[in-house]
């Protein structure tokens, strides 16, 4: 374990890590002609130190459950994390001169194609959200290992990361230990504080983080650092390492300009990399010395594996009438007591999502951010990466707040599990800052996003249990009002799949609503019916994927006359993704949806107003579907 | 001026103004039986003092210029800021009882339908940052108006306010002063804090702000913590005012469970008004005292009137090369100099989006906000509401970090003109972190967006001149590419509007793209002429509003054939806005999308390799067009 090694030793090999690791980002941003060698030559001491004198990891099994996490929260510098991995045997050097080429997992920022990527990374002030969830995760799981994360000094301005502060602190994870690599230059100019390392030291003093301020370039500093935040306990720590960008490189230290800027192959890249390869030093006694060969395994945990059960299926009666988000807080607690993977996440609003049941049963599992949306989705994330299934929730209106949380967790794939309450304007007198109406279009945007929308308690507890085994990211709508339970305890539901509630061979359209629009639906077809016409009525609980088949033949067997309706803007929603569906089939849809900016109101009142109650399905019904207007 | 009453007597009378507001807020809210009485009362003594001892504004003219501005960030107070304008004489007292109801503009939270409201708020962590934009404006016209805000204690989770925090303090915005009504209850809980006073003051102070802890209900505290924020220079100010959540109603004061709750009509409501009641004090001398007579009108600034010039016409040549994004630099800078009201704001990549160039012509309209995207687009909310025109830019991506900034745009109507960089694949080998696809859905979600997507400079241009005088909200879409001038400067364009590049008698279908699919579409163009077959080709650059009528008659001249192409995901975009606005003429559209996550590369293996490349438009109009699959 290169821990052991005398200093006098270690140090100089160290160096000479980090050389290495400046010379392969340079030589590999100049093979790919663009990327970020002066972000990488600023933090080479320090990834040098927690590659190969800190972390305990095996190069060839980086998911490994007890593994230390590294997070690259300045995602751009890339290049470095690659060289790394390559430098600690993960791969072999060669690759790396393969950046950002098409066919090569060596992106422009690091994503999950990597096996040792947990969390993409590239949007700043993510990766530390993330190295939250990993800290929660080895908590949940009682693993000692820890999390370590490399910000940049200009991320700092984004709010995310004091979210992050804040919810780490709190949790008191000190088995989370963050590094500023405070080079003063962000991309178009210097950064707001530069190099007064006082300005970051005071913040996150402030914030309940022990701070430890050094010299990002002196290797006993950095050593000396990281020994006192593994020994520093009740809370995180943050180095502060005052770097120069573009390190090594005399002629770009510290100037502007130079971020994202790769050297130019040819003499400007061989000077740079003369000037580095200069830059090794002799290393006293072994000279054989291979820190790689060292890198301390992760700590075997014995623990035996998750082997969850099925839940009881629902309880509900017939003539219960549950809000939907009720059911989710219900079914999240269910799923919960049969397995220890299942985690909730709140933002303050447990007790209107319901997830405060999941709280009741399950204390240690149930992960409090308070109003910190961005915190809460990036924690789901790093859980979700290192094994855990989170069930982030708050109102679907305020997971807009993290929708660049949502992009990442689609470009890592990871697990989340998000669901968002008082959906649309059915919330009535709250008015429209707190009604979602773009939730679905925010979550159908991203390809391999699950987006479900029950509409009664049974459909939401079997849905949530599918959503929790599914892969990758998903998305569920609730809604406030109570409604009726309209399914029996044993129905069984898919992802991709939709109910047709009403049919008959005269149906002369299909209406399809999901959420509280099905009740709506349901009404206009007991309207409709007292006037001797059948419609058909579906429930599109499954938004994405959606069942093309089902509505095309639907659709086919009602003159192609397709109606939906919608507690959503017009644009992102149901209306869209049906008609996206059956458009290849050559059917169009007439959409029934929120078409300006709502207001106060009762539910009922506004459902009516903006267009989408049963009467407005009955109207478009009329006009739709006993031809006062042809061709839709 | 109530400021020259000795205190004696203010003061009293200040107490029974707090009384009132509070007595107003218990009656409202239980009159629309839902609302936040409890987060109210705690304000209410803070709320007596700012607008009955500190501001000067006209009651019947809030729009007044040089009006000091107030900004409720915590919207679910709304009744005693509603309360508040009612004791100063904006309207009847008795409109307080239609609070909620859909027929009064008095919602469940704060929104710019009532004159005195600037933007709405009810998303916590948001009206801190538009008073930031609110305060710059100040600077700008050179205005004495002060700006303050109300904050929850609770809000103080969100990192948008540590944005705003870092923003506010580099700028040294000493107009600024907020309170934060530490009343220690959040909806579901006890707030992280609780009544920890130096938790908050000693962030922020670490954020350079200059803070003054006091007692929330010591209105003598209260007076003097304005006083001393009014004489502070240099810096904001920020007063921890420690509250009692309900106070005023001793069997709620401090009590969980009472969050978003009215209290029941009958003995419970009568209870606590009684209780109120009581708490009127006697004014010493004069019983006459009438505070609200005395607010001090806004200072009388004489200004000039804008009187902007339209800026002279495009200068591109027809063999220029020339990224929109870097035509949208030219433009904003062309536009500022002809209109005082055009500010820019930039997150620390105007050398990217090129919006340097503004700020090298115009550095005091220049707002650098470093990597804070939700304090930048808040900030140009708050200039947007105070009569600049506002264009903060970034990558498209990092828009949707303010995404529910973006919803909360929408509603207050604002406008707000972003510009977002380096969309969709085509920027190449930085990798999916850095590429918008799902930003076109973002802003088309919301009803009142404006969305345009020019393809070369000349539209740039012209667009960006449309975009500024275009009331409401607006989002352009700008490339990184070179991509070739295609208009002649003297072409004229029109939001809602669409160019049709190539058109013949014997189209066999038509295809739509905007930005840098127009030009894979006239490859396409070229490339299927040499077989002898025609298409129509055509410039969406307003894909919201969308030429309906456009599309249709295009779409029924070429055997209803529609095939679009964009550099986008395919849910929420163009596919989708076209496929909307046909819907109706019973017309289908086939949709060239990107549909997977996808990953570095060079720009043009991108575009091939996810399906948007000339070479798939023409297999595209092979299927679609030339009858290898019927109905779409």
């Amino acid at each position: 374990m290169s821990k052991t090694l005398e200093r006098t030793a270690l140090i100089p090999a160290l160096q000479n890590i980090a050389t290495r690791l400046r010379i392969d980002s340079v030589k590999s941003t100049s093979a790919a002609g663009s990327g970020h060698p002066t972000s990488c030559c600023s933090a080479a001491d320090v990834m040098a130190a927690l590659f190969f004198a800190e972390m305990r990891f095996d190069p060839k099994d980086p998911h490994d459950v007890d593994s230390d996490r590294f997070v690259l929260s300045k995602g751009h510098a890339a290049p470095i994390l690659y060289a790394a991995w390559a430098e600690a045997g993960a791969f072999d050097r060669s690759e790396l001169l393969k950046l950002r080429e098409i066919g090569s997992d060596l992106e422009g920022h690091p994503t999950p194609r990597l096996p040792f990527v947990d969390v993409a990374t590239g949007s700043l002030g993510q990766g530390i959200c993330a190295a939250v969830g990993s800290a929660l995760n080895a908590r949940r799981i009682q693993s000692p290992y820890r999390t370590y994360v490399l910000l940049g000094d200009g991320e700092s301005a984004e709010g995310s990361v004091w979210e992050a502060a804040n919810v780490a602190a709190m949790d008191r994870l000190d088995s989370l230990c963050c590094v500023t690599d405070v080079n003063a230059l962000g991309q178009s100019r210097p950064t707001m504080w530069q190099h007064d390392m006082d300005q970051f030291a005071r913040r996150w003093t402030a914030f309940g983080w022990h701070a430890i301020v050094i010299d990002g370039h002196d290797m006993t500093q950095i050593l000396d650092a990281l020994a006192e935040a593994r020994s520093t306990s009740g809370k995180p720590t943050m180095i502060l390492a005052r770097t120069i960008k573009g390190k090594g490189v005399s002629w770009v230290e510290g100037k502007d300009g130079w971020h994202g800027r790769a050297f130019k192959k040819g003499e400007e890249l061989d000077r740079a990399l003369a000037e580095l390869e200069s830059q090794f030093v002799p290393v006293p006694g072994d000279t054989e010395i291979n820190l790689a060969r060292q890198i301390p395994k992760p700590a075997a945990v014995a623990r035996p594996a998750p082997a969850p059960k099925p839940p009881a299926p629902p309880s509900y009666k017939n003539d219960d009438l549950v809000a939907t988000r009720e059911a989710y807080g219900t079914a999240i607690a269910k799923l919960g007591e049969v397995d220890p993977r299942i985690v909730a996440l709140d933002a303050d609003v447990k007790n209107s999502t319901f997830s405060d049941r999941f709280e009741k049963a399950l204390p240690d599992r149930f992960y409090e951010n308070f109003i910190a949306e961005q915190a809460m989705i990036g924690a789901a994330m790093g859980l979700a990466a290192r094994g855990a299934i989170p069930f982030p929730s708050t109102f679907a209106c305020f997971l807009s707040r993290a929708a660049d949380f949502v992009r990442m967790a689609a470009i890592s794939n990871v697990g989340i599990k998000m669901a968002g309450s008082h959906a649309g304007v059915s919330i009535g007198e709250d008015g429209p800052s707190q009604m979602a109406l773009e939730d679905l279009g925010m979550c159908r945007a991203q390809p391999n996003f699950t987006v479900l929308y029950p509409c009664d308690a049974v459909s939401t507890e079997r849905l949530i249990a599918l959503m929790a085994y599914h892969p990758g990211p998903a998305y569920m709508r609730t809604s406030r009002p109570k409604t009726p339970i309209i399914y029996s305890s044993d129905e069984t539901f898919e992802i991709g799949g939709l109910k047709v509630l009403r049919q008959s061979a005269g149906d002369v359209a299909t209406v399809i609503g999901a959420g509280v629009t099905v009740f709506e639906a349901l009404k206009a077809y007991d309207l409709l019916q007292g006037e001797g016409i059948a419609i058909r009525v579906i429930d599109l609980y499954s938004v994405q994927p959606v069942d093309a088949e089902g509505l095309v033949a639907a659709g086919r067997a009602t003159g192609g006359r397709l109606i939906t309706v919608e507690d959503h803007y017009a644009a992102g929603g149901i209306g869209d993704a049906v008609a996206a569906a059956v458009a290849e089939a050559g059917l169009t849809v007439h959409r029934l949806a929120i078409r300006e900016i709502p207001r106060s109101g009762k539910p009922d009142e506004l459902l009516d107003r903006f267009g989408i109650s049963a009467r407005h399905v009955v109207e478009a019904v009329r006009m739709v579907g006993l031809g006062v207007r042809q061709g839709s």
